[in-house]
């Protein structure tokens, strides 16, 4: 097996729990947050300074990076790690959950065909060739080809997309001959909200068997309530030693309600994207530096906070850079943002070995729960 | 004096030379290269970075400073080196540049006012008024209001503009109160292509008295020629005692050649804003990145270049940034185009010093425009 997992602890008041994750000679501990660099660049960012956030593990796209640049010029590259100058791992996910939100996509159960969202080409992926695509970018952590189905969802189609997903699933474990010791393989759960769905497929998936377990279709507006019971109604069926990962999830709080539940792994746009349009955290809630509030304020975004960003700018010149539509706003506000992600998990993490995750979680969420967050 | 200025070696075969300018515990070599801030940020780049290129002075400027976010804001945050972010030396110019190329311009003996670019509305600028702007932001090198010429202009409009340069220099002059030990003004030679005006300019300027002296009103569209020809009538007009600076110039072999004729100074907005659209240098011509030619292309952009960029990143990879449209592209672009400039000045310095200016020159520029650049 090309992935180890070990749980080095376990809350004895919730399901969060301590673990590492070893691919190769890289060992990353979870809970993990991975950021997203859907082209091959984590926007906004240098390899060097989001290594200097903490992140150790990123996420790219499968599909994105098989159309543009292609993933026969990224294997000639050298493979993703090199073509983008990145030396921690690489998950890259199959983009199934990215094209069934498409408008004109065709689901078949041969694979999905649609048209590519920037230039309008068709694109066609099965099973296989997704595999084959994440094989060409040495990605260290490979996805399936799923079907994402939306919120809500019937319970007959939602039925029909587990069996579909749970075919797909064995024709890309078949695909995925791991030759390779850095690429290992993941299996993803559908079953949209029906607790009986998410047992099947869940159970489908372990006959399989695979190296971790993402809960997919989450994230597409059923909401924290919804997630939260989704999570309760699948985590208990996958047996420990295995890493799970929720996909797409979330804002703060979001994490910390999954990590009580037994997520071990993340990944969101939220954090970049947020950045680029002004939008960063604090541990007292989210700010807009855009507001008038901060036109004289000399403080640093977060004051405690030890990124480059907070260590040398105010959120004044933060303003003062998105009013003028400067690019040095959108690089700031994405490291401040990254290294706020990494240090909350860190401080989970933290939380879990010395046996207070709950009381660490009640003191966060209140804090940074109190602002009304009007700004 | 607040500014020291030192030649510290004469080339024999031209004026070119080698010199060092000292403002406070701050000593820069020269010919320096200064990047542009325009508004408190050299656009796409952390002062981290921008350091690292070799940059020492950095240039940004008075009128969209005053306007956004406002002079006194800066000078609240601790004054505009603090504000940025920037701990090395920074020389403000007055604005005269930008305004005079205004379409609603109205110049009077009093002063100018225009329309502000951004938002249309109405601004005035005087002398007194660009010097008490500086002051605030706390600028190492105060430029003054200057009346800058478009090319061609006839010698009656040029001779108009040379007098109220003079008149407004004085004022400039006497407005500047050097309490402020950090802070030094400059003077600024117009006389658009007439070499008696340029001669009567110069000299109306040493009579006031500045610490250094700078040639406005080129890169206008007067062409390399015409550039060449002015500092020859220009520059040995100067006593070699002061630095002397080109104000807005410019491309690799326009600096060589206003070395070579005895310039110190340079400011260019050329590496940022063609990095920004992936354009960048190397030693044997500029090429654009989004050339077909590179897309299979896994060499840096400059094999023997030591940033960033080049030691970790591909031609092929920055196609692909700048394909997919993604904001690294800009920021690797401009990290390298500014580490090349820098080492082009670091070249020149070196050769001056070795008594090899005029050879340098040579090989430089046949490799450098060896190519038809037809990318």
């Amino acid at each position: 097996m090309s992935l180890q997992f070990r749980v080095l602890k376990e809350d004895k008041s919730s399901r969060a729990r301590l673990g590492e994750l070893t691919i190769g000679e890289k060992t990353i501990p979870t809970p993990v947050f991975m950021p997203v660099g859907t082209a091959g660049t984590v926007k906004a960012m240098t390899p060097l300074e989001l290594k200097k956030t903490g992140a150790s593990l990123i996420l790219a796209n499968t599909y994105h990076l098989s159309i543009r640049p292609g993933e026969k010029l990224i294997e000639k590259a050298g493979g993703l790690h090199k073509f983008m100058g990145w030396d921690g791992l690489i998950l890259t996910d199959s983009g199934g959950f990215q094209v069934f939100s498409l408008p004109k996509i065709k689901v078949a159960d041969e694979g999905v065909s649609f048209q590519y969202e920037v230039d309008g080409r068709a694109v066609s992926l099965t099973p296989e060739r997704v595999i084959e695509i994440q094989k060409a970018l040495g990605s260290n952590i490979i996805m399936p080809l799923d079907e994402c189905v939306p919120y809500p969802c019937e319970y007959d189609r939602a039925k029909k997309a587990v069996k579909r997903t749970t075919a797909w699933a064995k024709r890309c474990k078949k695909a995925h001959v791991a030759k390779e010791e850095l690429q290992t393989l993941f299996g993803i759960i559908q079953g949209s909200t029906y607790p009986d769905l998410r047992k099947q497929s869940t159970d489908s998936l372990l006959e399989i068997g695979f190296d971790g377990y993402a809960v997919g279709g989450m994230s597409v507006g059923e909401g924290l309530e919804m997630t939260k019971e989704t999570l309760e109604e699948t985590i208990p069926f996958i047996p420990p030693q295995y890493p799970r990962y929720l996909m797409g999830v979330g804002l703060p709080q979001d994490i910390i309600f999954s990590v009580e539940r037994g997520i071990d792994m993340f990944d969101c746009v939220i954090p970049t994207r947020y950045a680029r349009s002004a939008t960063v955290f604090t541990n007292r809630g989210k700010i807009r530096l855009t507001h008038k509030d901060y036109k004289r304020d000399f403080y640093p975004i977060e004051p405690n906070c030890h990124c480059y960003t907070c260590q040398n700018f105010t959120r004044a010149y933060m303003r003062h850079l998105f009013s003028a539509n400067e690019i040095l706003g959108q690089m700031l506000a994405s490291i401040h943002n990254l290294h706020f992600y990494q240090q909350l998990m860190s401080q989970i993490r933290q939380a879990i070995l010395e046996h207070r995750f709950l009381p660490f979680k009640k003191e966060f969420l209140k804090n940074y729960l109190a602002s009304l967050d009007t700004n």
